[in-house]
């Protein structure tokens, strides 16, 4: 097992620095004969661009992204596909300060103690913008499952949180913060406004759904769909806490509280409620798959913090760089492209061992 | 990559039902020349054990585990260390009921549907049972890192939490409940009795700290530290929801709140908080490695539930078997064993790589 | 990835030493609902055991197998199918000599280099006796793949060879050598015995034709069905080199010899000639897998060979152990059983992939 | 695990076609703080290119390699390597005729009855072309291995052999066929020229020697040295059988023979013989590992060969690409890639089990 590849049978590896000349992933293990082109991927890299609003980072991305191999006249070939995305706007003069001294709550320091040296630029690979290589593999996943729709949105940003009886999925896209609550989002824009301005930042939660998903993708124990999504999710950057169906919530209800009776459906049993999450001993129960994520506040902020340098001795440190003050918006796209990468694979790993 | 195989480099793969004749593990990848003996295990495999009190299932089993390989005078060979507990206390009969219909919450619907038919007694392989393979695989684990200690303790049942500022890691080993508050303890005696009283079942959240974790463990991505964690517990039996340090606290937090600054030290840098929960970026940072897990309530409760049955008709279940009015108090063996596999797997890892 | 876990989708791991209380295979990722039990298996085992002829290795082992887990009413549940073969006839002081020399050949010297030190009963683990485990495991996989015929025969024992014009083979369990052509067969008892008595060995050379395998299992470059085949089967205790068709004599051909021309067919291509082996840039044509299996001279023999000691000084080293004159003919269920393997793995990975 | 990502610890993935517009690699695991730049990696493709000599392919690339990520300042970070080769000469409308029709001996129809169609243009995946990337990773591996020396020569062509008393590795870089024996080249000459002419092909035997691996490297069963090196040769295009040490050979000698006796050392124990092949239990013994490697002569003639087309009528093909007249020559550069490989990961393997 690579330490850059994810998945088990719907693969994809990544590579490239954020300021490398550019990013990519390469998806193995796609079925064959799916249609497929860049147009396919481009729009959830475009949801997913900087210097989209002022207040998400001010890096101006393209984030063109070419498809390399894997495709012979618009369908996918049953290879490796290659997807390249070149980085074009890298400011590196800003990060000089940060080439001596340790961000605290960045990877840094831990880089630096495992590798003994590290690209410090920009935070090297681990910025956010790897996440824009598995943006584009989520797209190619899309593709192996026609029959599933994946929507996320943020529910929460520092603490204030969506009122769920308020709910319209088609606000998603009317806002600059994926937020389904106009309420909600209204409050939000000075909420995040004035984080940006105080060069400060919030953290945020986002909740991601999958219809669509029939009953029997998972298998048990090491390859439970809950724990693959667990693993994806966490693997986001700046993620602190990962959630299926009720979450921590359900530490706090009753067996009978927290149950998810069945009655008879024509299609299948119809559940009463879905505290599980659309999973149960790690499989899927054809139920919505509902995932919450948390996202931490960005440590790149522009007040000074107290850190050391590379020779243990006291330093401060002030990021002068392009900074998000809440991550967790433009980590909504990335969620989507992880949930729809783990239950592609475990659609075709169900397949491998029951047909 | 198997589905009954986890791991990076110390693997383990489990095997048995419930209800079968034994259950095992089997691990590979560990480091030569450890001592090692059953003595070494079976210790971990007393706490977990059915039985010991009022307050966890009535099912008595020894748990007896004996190591069938691996071994040559006393030390680990480096070859597979196959683990095997036998199963003694099996009442088949308990479970007439469930042949028929579905349990709500468990996995029982969800297996039919992926294999067209299941092992229903006791619940297979999806039972709890299966955790004592994997608690025998940590004893094993810890052995590879003598460095590390681990500690995990319920911090709260049924949205009752223990004090922050009352905790005595001495107190674990005092009460049922393997908690570090002893007036929260008390509280639960009669919060849990009531519980199993009433044939109702509790959620828990176990907390679990891993110290002596150097930095540098985990590697960038895919094999983040974080991210096998959170793997690792969300494929524990009735987990549905894990955090790393502040967890979803920390999206409440601003940056400044958030960040955990550094100081110069003897031994590397003085970090002045843990909001992080000792891993950045993927990679540990040396401070103590936190993880929380929340257990929903037990879904085997007394009273009836509303279900279907297999041809899809209407029905009730309530099932008759022995079962844990909360299943969290058991969990906390089993979080501490796979912490222990986890953070063992990655020290290798590293190893690998950076020698 | 395990060291001891073989497969991509279907796979099993092996563990247990040759002088243990036992060995055993767990098998993960079979299709479920699958008829299996001992009796399916148990064959396979006693075409391998040791005591059968004079021939053959004069240890009595039963091999009896116990499935203890991934059965159910007589079929495979989809998970787990631990194997279990108890060890019963071991004379560890046969290899007393042993503790302290080095015997060439083996893996003695080079187990100590890696690990320290080494289970030197019997081989430990390098001892052919783990391939019963492996010969167990075949047994499962043959269930995946009933459309799938395999055979395997010694065609070359010490240099004399079969002849391929009066190849029967049903004469292969008519003799102790596994010989599709009599006459031989007949040849060969004077040469093995001879070896035997003059407490020398001889290598052979194993040949195994799967056929009913469809075209289009392996994928391209590194799960390519030969690649894959080839491990397997080099890494069988003893064996030095493997070949696919006409293997090394491919190198000697041209371009129009080497042809496997096509024709219509009603089934598909009717193809004139098999120099491929059927297998063409790592995928099945469709035609008779044809591998071939050399295993050199066992290394065990009863004259006095020149080595050194664990102190490095130079000592002489006679096992006085029971050995086979020729470990080639137990080789035979052994590579059927790999064969098995392989394929039955390489048609879930075809169906993971495309349906 | 990934159908194009090779390797256990050190691992990489592969990626395009033929006559797409790049081909490329990532490489994985690679230790941190190597000396790694393109021209650490370009010698090892020059020695590779088409068009070298009239002995070889016709076509013109130059292969110039570029790093894309993993490198800073002149050394790797750890981090994955990404490695891209464009693509320049191809001449799509030599292909034209195959489009319709399979060429015996390639992978096409097996790719056809896989995936369900292909990309046929230049073989696409299934071409020679695809081992430049392989070639590029290798030159990356030999940087993690300095302590090994590698050299691969062609040692026999169309049946006609090397002498192997006028062995002398100096000449391999003097004539176009990798070739040790200065008379064997001069054969060769006028053997590969004929055969070019009359529009034939030839197969050929390519021999590799690792010095400098010191003993255990390797683990038992299924990670044994020799079974990956088995499986990395065997995946090479065109290979039909792998040899370790005498290989088939070896079927042909007695235990006496065939030993591989030990005298003591000043720096571990003298072999006076290396039947082995410098592995023994699938574990480095610290000799010279020697693998030999069989390659079939190229389906691609000139000469019409009988087949069907995708409508399973009968048809002729008479291919009138660039073909080469002899593949195994220009496999020497990557069967060493593959053998660096290898034994990289296998370095990277023992340390992390061994320390």
């Amino acid at each position: 097992m690579s330490w850059n590849t994810f998945g088990r049978v719907l693969r994809f590896t990544t590579w490239g620095e954020s300021h490398g000349p550019a990013l990519g992933a390469v998806v193995d293990g796609c079925p064959p004969g799916l249609m497929l082109s860049e147009s396919d991927i481009q729009p959830y890299l475009d949801a997913r661009r900087p210097g989209q609003s002022k207040f998400t980072t001010q890096r101006q991305e393209p984030d063109a992204v070419r498809i390399l191999s894997g495709i012979f006249e618009g369908r996918t070939t049953g290879t490796p596909i290659s997807l390249m995305i070149e980085n074009v706007d890298q400011r590196s003069k800003d990060y000089s300060e940060v080439a001596k001294a340790y961000r605290p709550g960045h990877a840094d320091y831990a880089y630096d103690a495992k590798y003994g040296f590290r690209d410090y630029r920009g935070g090297g690979r681990s910025s956010a913008r790897e996440t824009a290589a598995r943006v584009a593999a989520g797209g190619v996943a899309r593709k192996a499952i026609p029959e599933v729709s994946i929507v996320a949105y943020v529910s929460e940003i520092g603490g204030d949180a969506i009122d769920r009886s308020n709910i319209d999925l088609s606000e998603i896209d009317r806002n600059p913060f994926f937020c389904p609550d106009p309420a909600a989002a209204t409050r939000w824009e000075s909420l995040v406004d004035d984080a940006r301005k105080a060069g400060s930042s919030l953290g945020a939660v986002v909740e991601c759904i999958a219809t669509g998903v029939p009953a029997g993708w998972g298998a048990p124990i090491y390859a439970k769909l809950d724990a693959d999504l667990a693993a994806a999710m966490m693997g986001i950057n700046a993620v602190k806490g990962v959630e299926i169906g009720d979450g921590f919530e359900a530490a706090k209800l009753t067996g009978e509280t927290n149950a998810d009776p069945m009655r008879p459906g024509e299609d299948g049993p119809q559940f009463t409620a879905n505290h599980a999450g659309g999973i149960a001993g790690g499989i899927s129960t054809g139920q919505p798959v509902v995932v919450r994520v948390a996202f931490k506040p960005t440590s790149s902020i522009l007040t000074p913090v107290e850190t050391i340098d590379r020779d243990g001795n006291a330093a401060e440190i002030r990021t002068k760089g392009r900074h998000d003050p809440c991550v967790g918006i433009r980590g909504v796209p990335v969620v989507e492209a992880m949930m729809a990468l783990v239950l592609a694979d475990h659609k075709l790993l169900h397949r491998a061992q029951c047909g």
